[in-house]
């Protein structure tokens, strides 16, 4: 009997739907019924992760609950949730469920450590997601060596996020090239995309490297943890 | 306050997050908590709509109710179902349901009958479908005047199907060019792609001609029953 999955989604909505595109693409089906069931709450009420880490904004653990309640009613087998910063509150809503989270901070990196082993990660992400401290404690957890954005990086990745966010099409590719240049120098072998809107980046852009694409990795482990077959690439 | 969509998906899993991906897109937001809440089932266990039509396989209701009740518990406002064969069960769901649903083709019809006044629409389907007398009768009920494909055009049109679901890019035009020129002399002004692979083979062969996407009017209709906010294009 194979599981089910639960998303505890809308932190972004478009986030949540490429995370399901993605479990779907990536299950190994060759009809509806190889798929793994899916429950899944876009609560687009949850306020805004950042401002509540870092301006001591409104608390979104409520809503997030709310969605939660949802996804256990419903017979969710383990929870996922397509948001890096979300991850900050994981402690809090696991206390409130029985049934197993899959963090996709620890799944990225587990996966950087086999993909790439002894190699540096450049960590790319919010400027709340990289100050809370979220990924640095994954990857030392999971033993992965790994380099931050300078202020100026740092600088440019927001202003390049906020520009997707905004639905701009990227097209000048020197800003992130220089972010690259100057994270390969301090020591980065491949990037981690720790920022839903940085896969739409790197696809608008193409720049040449390697990536690591977390909302991928969650998708995958999500899969396994069900008793899906991912497609073999 | 906005209401929440409740999406019966899994017929399939593809479709049902092109149907999400459709009401993130088409929702005029300018930040998370403009969307609407979406709470989605995706039930991949749900058996074949068109076998249990045309050949007396295993009746798919009671798990397309598993799903419905999961929907109904979480407090949706509409119920939509992304999969046109499964609304020849509409009927038998909605005795379950003080929750409306919104069909599907009568959306469908409506907007055919409001873009196009007067115009004859060519409809395109599985043979499932088009057999079941599910769009004649949404087309009929809204005035709209339609042709369907011949054998020899079903025939074309269940090929392509296939092969896209085989996952097979599409590349020579000549049988939907030729199928396209056919119903245009039988009286067709405009397509219906009443079948969710169909959009993909329109996005792969780019033809020149009209077309309505149901997928997109289920969304557009959801939208605004809840309360969101379509943009305008």
């Amino acid at each position: 009997m194979k599981g089910t999955i639960g998303i505890l989604g809308g932190m972004g909505p478009l986030a949540t739907a490429d995370l399901f595109r993605k479990i779907v693409l990536m299950t190994d089906a060759a009809c509806d019924s190889d798929h793994l069931r899916v429950f899944i709450d876009s609560n687009a009420q949850i306020p805004d992760r950042t401002r509540a880490i870092l301006e001591h904004g409104e608390n979104p653990v409520p809503q997030m609950r709310s969605a939660l309640d949802n996804l256990l009613r419903c017979g969710a087998s383990c929870i996922i949730m397509p948001c890096n910063t979300a991850h900050y509150f994981i402690d809090e809503l696991r206390a409130h469920s029985d049934v197993p989270f899959i963090d996709m901070l620890e799944v990225t990196a587990l996966r950087c450590a086999s993909l790439f082993p002894g190699k540096t990660a450049g960590v790319w992400g919010t400027t709340g997601t990289l100050k809370s401290g979220l990924y640095s404690r994954a990857l030392e957890k999971a033993g992965v060596p790994y380099v931050l954005p300078d202020e100026a990086g740092q600088q440019v990745l927001m202003d390049l996020i906020y520009r997707v966010k905004g639905g701009e099409v990227l097209r000048d590719r020197a800003p992130l090239a220089s972010l690259m240049a100057g994270m390969h120098e301090a020591g980065a072998d491949y990037f981690i995309l720790g920022c839903t809107e940085l896969p739409i980046i790197i696809e608008q852009l193409c720049p040449p490297g390697d990536f690591v694409d977390p909302t991928a990795e969650l998708a995958r482990a999500a899969i396994e943890f069900c008793g899906g077959r991912v497609k073999p690439l």
